[in-house]
């Protein structure tokens, strides 16, 4: 119980330094903040033993428990991967400052001067899990767009993410910024995220949670913030009746295929009845020839042997590995209608040579993300140009799509008068 | 026990049906909107002895409870207030359609053609108190911005509403539009607002509260889906040492005493130390004289006898009455700290003649509206240009200010491509 309390106590005294810092750093010019970001990687890179070393301490305390490869992996650090995070840190100082654009501005018949201008959201709260890289991407990208940043990574990183997070506050240090702009939780305690998603008494504006499905869950059940997140990435690639197959096959097998590990990968394949005879087949065998496993209706089992029949979980399902479910609609319709009623709002895409269909599908299908003739893997805020992104956003409000340093602003209203007063 | 499960039914297949007329809604032309919109109105007007006849049940019902003056007023229809709202519909069909626009668009090196596009954003609850007149504004502005709404009025105007709802949906009827894109919770058991408020099991996707504190504190406390809206608007006039004598006293009695029960009402005025023997006294006595009670510290207490002493309370309190809390502070610096402590970043105001204390004020204070040399009371949509609003929201994602037909809108991505493929 004094733990409990005095952890709250420790809280809420970061709440109050982060919402300090960010009344300072929405007022930071860019060429500072930039300094910062530059200072930081150069300090990571000069670092890298020490964050090697607190790594090797967080994978020995790992051993122990009996985890899956793959987290194991994710919280590995290497050269490579610290000279990532000191080059993200570069990148993010070259994209340009988001702050005080005037996004609109427009005079009124009685003389006002009316300017949207874009402002920092002010204090966002991010919740992650091994991936210790992470804490320079967040850090970095709030940074840049004006924000102070509460950074809770998971408890098996906590000793890689507190060597990193040491970097990006002698980074800050060196540009004249605060070092509570980027804070780390100091606690293994888990009551401490369920303060976070309460926003620590006023001082947390957004969370942005990074990591699985069960954490992106827990995030949006319980937070009583705003959350940028998506949930799942169930995407969907339409092959129409007019399909060019060549095409098709090429960007089938690159939206499953090219990682199978991202929100973007395709997960449900659906193929236009009438063109089935001539497009079932060769996408088909190029997914299996591929190493991809096909879940099919009975039509796609009858185009090969080598699928496996689906069942009704499979249209629900996001894999984020080299299977795929795929089944024959009855035109764009009924593909929409799967999507409707199957996705989760991430990204879609139609493989069609008829462009009113195409316009259809792009203006019908309720997704952050539509494409025509082109790979679901494009769902990245690095393709879209957005620079970094911090993640994916699947609801509907502020956000959606790839959530960039635009994406962690807002805006308020400056109005320019000469005494006005309203009638 | 059976009530409480038929009415969750009920508000389930509520929240159903307007999530299906959404999807028809986010495809209608703007042509079709506008034509239900027109004939809303004529409804409405055609309608007006009977609206005013279920308004008198209403009336009646209400006698015997003991209700304020204030609350009655709103409740009460007259034959101008009917055709207000008929005009307000027509208003609504005359403003742009925002639903299609391209916001932004860009080409990557790659040939991928990106557009940032206008959409619904789905299915709005609008939860609110007496005033019926809410009922055709509220449904009014979705139906143009696309969205289905779902509008839950309270009880003691339940007959006004539903007499007003038959109207709207003989409107959808007449364009060929669902009438399910305008419904209203027709039970007056207020656990259907708590269902509204947990998101109707998916189905609703934003809160639009409109009413008194206590109920907005209730939604913004309750809500697990985003609501837009403000609790309270404590809004400031900063008058500098800078000032224009004229102009301030000018401005700062329209900001007060034009309508004292706005949310853009100022509610506190703060007067620079340095310029107080010119500004205090003038600014004291014309407000004094135009009827506004002055509660002030001691030295705006010694420029007048009229002044009653101010306490730590009245720098927290929106009166939306003829009352102001008054004090001096030591330049622009003080001010924006009184501002950032006791506001409720709303909307704030400086008067002054020199730019570069009015740049400071505008970029430093963190409301959704700043204005330099006007009145606070431009807080408003329609004197931001925007046509109707449904309300100001003070929360900081997606809408911040007037809330129109602009903000009740989102976007998704459209890209284009030729058989690109992510490399």
């Amino acid at each position: 119980m004094t733990t409990e309390v005095s952890n709250q106590d420790l809280m809420l005294t970061l709440g109050r330094a982060a919402r300090a810092a960010a009344r300072l750093l929405a007022l930071a010019p860019a060429a500072q903040k930039n300094e910062a970001l530059t200072a930081m990687a150069a300090k990571i890179r000069r670092s890298a033993a020490d964050i090697l070393s607190e790594n090797r301490r967080d994978l020995e305390a790992a051993q122990g428990k009996n985890l899956k490869a793959s987290f194991i992996d994710r919280l590995t650090l290497n050269d490579a991967r610290v000279e990532d995070m000191a080059k993200g840190l570069e990148d993010i100082a070259a994209l340009p400052d988001p702050v005080g654009e005037v996004i609109a501005k427009w005079t009124r018949p009685n003389g006002l001067v009316f300017s949207r201008v874009r402002v920092p959201i002010g204090v966002i709260g991010i919740v992650y899990e091994s991936r210790p890289n992470v804490t320079a991407d967040a850090g970095g990208l709030c940074l840049k767009s004006g924000n102070a940043a509460i950074l809770r990574g998971g408890s098996d990183g906590f000793h890689s993410s507190a060597a990193i997070i040491a970097c990006l506050q002698r980074g800050l240090d060196a540009a004249g910024l605060p070092r509570t702009a980027i804070q780390m939780v100091p606690t293994a305690d888990r009551a401490c995220v369920g303060m976070m998603l309460d926003g620590l008494d006023g001082t947390i504006d957004l969370i942005v949670p990074r990591g699985g499905k069960s954490l992106v869950a827990r995030v949006q059940q319980d937070a009583r913030v705003p959350v940028f997140s998506h949930l799942e990435g169930i995407c969907h690639v339409y092959v129409d009746k007019a399909a060019d197959i060549e095409m098709a096959r090429k960007v089938v097998l690159n939206a499953k295929m090219r990682r199978t590990g991202v929100c973007g990968a395709a997960e449900t394949i659906l193929i236009d009845k009438a063109g089935a005879e001539r497009l079932l087949k060769p996408i088909v065998s190029t997914l299996i020839d591929a190493g991809c496993a096909v879940r099919g209706d009975q039509a796609v089992q009858a185009a090969d042997t080598r699928v496996i029949a689906a069942t009704e979980a499979d249209w629900g399902t996001e894999y984020l590995d080299a299977i795929v479910a795929m089944k024959l609609v009855d035109g764009v319709g009924e593909a929409m209608a799967h999507i409707a009623r199957h996705g989760s709002q991430h990204t879609e895409s139609i493989i069609t040579e008829d462009t009113a269909t195409a316009e259809r599908f792009l203006n019908e299908v309720d997704s952050a993300i539509v494409l025509h003739n082109a790979s679901t893997q494009f769902a990245d805020g690095g393709e879209f140009g957005f620079g970094a992104e911090i993640g994916i956003a699947t609801g509907k409000l502020h956000a959606r799509g790839p959530v960039g340093v635009e994406q962690l602003t807002t805006f308020k209203y400056q109005v320019r008068g000469a005494g006005q007063i309203r009638p």
